[in-house]
């Protein structure tokens, strides 16, 4: 039940554990682009409405969170800024801002929140987490195969095994219309129609297919090409029959020759069906998907034209989508580390100070360690916080520990205790943080 | 001069070598926080308008960045949500929401961008990243004093020297004001005026006092105490006059006690001037100074009562900001290391499966690698482009290596060329890295 503190609608707070897993991943993720050379970018939460609106059709446009102009204009009630929907949009422009300043290509990645008015469910958020990998400015099929080599290894390096790529390339996709005798001007329709493939019976596809106006045996054929269990050797043959089908299935025999030795066979292959809505691609196309996740975790595909069209200069680009909150769904949640490694006892005022060096002798020995800072002086009391704070040592000190200028080092798990010399507690420490690995 | 491709005003895009140094600025405080059992949040970047609102004085209500509502209820021009302004308000929210979840004390930090409509100008920003410390549900000094610890290690572990605590009380003050014969009615604008005294001469100050209604004999002496060379002792010396104040310098003392062995003599000082704005403090203040920097580099104390203030549950409280944007000017900008380790030549599109081979065996030896993906398959060029990434090697392999199974290995910053067998490549690489360090 949504109370008064809730955050709103579509977002989410992260505590300690969420925080270290969602971290985690995305260091690995990083660790991969970095390693084949795709440089980080960061650029502004919002952007002037004028730079987003109209890039993403009506639809996408609904979907912008504007901010309201402010100080005498707030009361106009017109917006100027708006948070960014994707990643898209802001690399065009610093393509166009940065130009001769970037690398050639320029490689880069892109991982941080993106805002979207949708309507929040399962697994969709208004503030999520996208991961973009992008080459500008090379228009060879290496750039294509490379993204997906990062993207593989990417997933591979989360630990992901049950994942598939689907590749697909536009220009196979308008050979096989043009080998199947689909007029031009209901080309793009009747793509929409068998993208549906995956969701709807064939003849439900066949009859949307007659609907657009294509002949009922027309469609039956392609459909049943589609659908057919050696689907990529039919299309394959029937792709040959065109220059623009023979270009396309060049494109994917390219990228798989690239792939081969990297992305074991299984994993990857010709996907006929695959079109992916999209009409900005241009050259090869892919999705990927996992077992038991609806829709994909990572999408993307050449695309030679968009860059331009969303304002920046006239470069090639490809680049792929990494589907970040469904991949995190996917990954083990991990057993949360406790806070501390060492707890610090504070039995009365004047043992503070001797409490607050032990917590840094121990902080040198390379362990998270805090004193207790609630008001009880009871032992009992305070070696309930230290197990409740996961801590794996408590240190206490009191009047004969001092007289001793001895620390008594509780192990947390098997209740032992030793008696350390004060100016052994870092040595002592740092050996038994080896032992316990 | 602004482009149209420029970020929004007051914004910043962020290339490779920037985000090198703030991310590792960041992964260098997070360690500190981590090590002191701090754990991190994460909040959304927006909040309900009436989350936010009111919570800022009129002043700060301004500058809150405002979000339209939605789909039909857009064209009202009316806000339902706001951009984050700081980090506090929305622990308060986090406190009352999830209360009993969280550990007791609640020790967090959080780390990420906030969002205000200020005036941009030198190292002022509307999308800056703020980095707030706090422990909600411990009165004790002891938290207090660890809050100062983790300040004053973060910041040596990023490697300033030249900064100073300047610590003080906001008892301490209210006794200062008794002791001198403040009346209570204008203490508060006493305090105003006293905060003015490290921007304006003495007798400045003065002449404002009394404009406030004070005896000009009286704020000469409040004003001369507070600039003398002494200036701590005679203030201690009024201190232990009132009850309140004795409370103040009780708290000083303790506190100075408690990091005495963790913070430098030299780095931390009683600084009876040193009055913070903010109303909302209860117990100690500090504010860090470094040399050559105008305001402060970090500044917090206790707020005991701001939590249920903001609509939290009522709990003490205490934390510390640092100003993240300011520290990172002072840190050296550090050599951006190149984009790449090992840079793979592509001497034709048959060569291509084996290039990408002989890259993702460098990246197996741990080394960022990458083919080339330009359209030339001239060699000159192609070092061009390993030198200009920064390569430290460059791998050549044409007609004359396939046929010998070798792999030409060029360091980039000698000449030397070595051959070597592909089957051996991982190993050489691997070996040449340790030798380079």
């Amino acid at each position: 039940m949504p109370s008064q503190f809730d955050p709103p609608s579509g977002t989410r707070d992260f505590l300690a554990a969420d925080i270290e897993q969602r971290e985690h991943a995305f260091e690995v993720l990083r660790g991969v682009f970095r390693s084949y050379g795709f440089e980080p970018l960061q650029t502004p939460a919002f952007e002037r409405l004028d730079v987003l609106l109209g890039k993403y059709g009506d639809e996408g446009d609904k979907l912008v969170f504007k901010i309201l102009r402010r100080g005498e204009h707030e009361a106009s009630g017109e917006a100027d800024l708006a948070l960014r929907y994707d990643m898209t949009v802001p690399l065009a422009r610093v393509a166009a801002a940065y130009g001769s300043q970037l690398p050639t290509p320029y490689k880069r990645y892109a991982m941080g929140p993106v805002w979207r008015a949708d309507r929040p469910g399962k697994d969709r958020y208004r503030e999520f987490v996208q991961c973009d990998v992008d080459t500008l400015g090379s228009a060879s099929s290496l750039a294509d195969a490379e993204i997906l080599c990062a993207q593989h290894d990417a997933l591979a390096a989360l630990g992901l095994r049950e994942f598939r790529i689907l590749l697909n390339s536009r220009r196979a996709l308008a050979g096989l219309l043009e080998a199947f005798g689909v007029p031009e001007d209901i080309g793009s329709g009747v793509l929409i129609s068998l993208d549906k493939l995956d969701k709807l019976a064939p003849e439900e596809v066949v009859a949307e297919l007659t609907g657009r106006g294509l002949p009922e045996a027309q469609a039956g054929e392609l459909v049943g090409a589609l659908t057919a269990p050696d689907s990529a050797d039919r299309v394959r043959v029937a792709l040959t029959k065109t220059e623009t089908g023979t270009a396309g299935l060049d494109e994917i025999v390219t990228v798989l020759a690239l792939v081969a030795g990297q992305i074991p066979a299984g994993r990857i292959a010709f996907t006929p069906r695959m079109v992916r809505g999209l009409s900005y691609y241009t050259g090869p196309i892919w999705e990927l998907v996992a077992e038991g996740v609806a829709g994909s975790i990572g999408a993307g595909g050449r695309y030679d034209h968009l860059i331009e069209q969303l304002g920046g200069p006239d470069v090639p680009g490809t680049g792929t989508s990494f589907g970040v909150e469904r991949i995190l769904a996917l990954l083990p949640g991990g057993t949360p580390s406790g806070r501390l490694d060492v707890a610090v006892t504070v039995l009365g005022q004047d043992f503070a100070p001797a409490a607050f060096g032990f917590a840094a002798t121990a902080r040198g020995a390379g362990l998270r360690s805090s004193v207790y800072l609630g008001g009880s002086g009871k032992l009992g009391r305070q070696l309930k916080w230290a197990s409740d704070s996961g801590a794996r040592w408590c240190l206490i000190f009191g009047e004969r520990e001092r007289a001793g200028a001895v620390v008594t080092v509780r192990d947390m798990a098997s209740g032992d205790q030793a008696e350390v010399p004060v100016d052994d507690l870092g040595g002592y420490l740092a050996r038994a943080a080896a032992e316990a690995g």
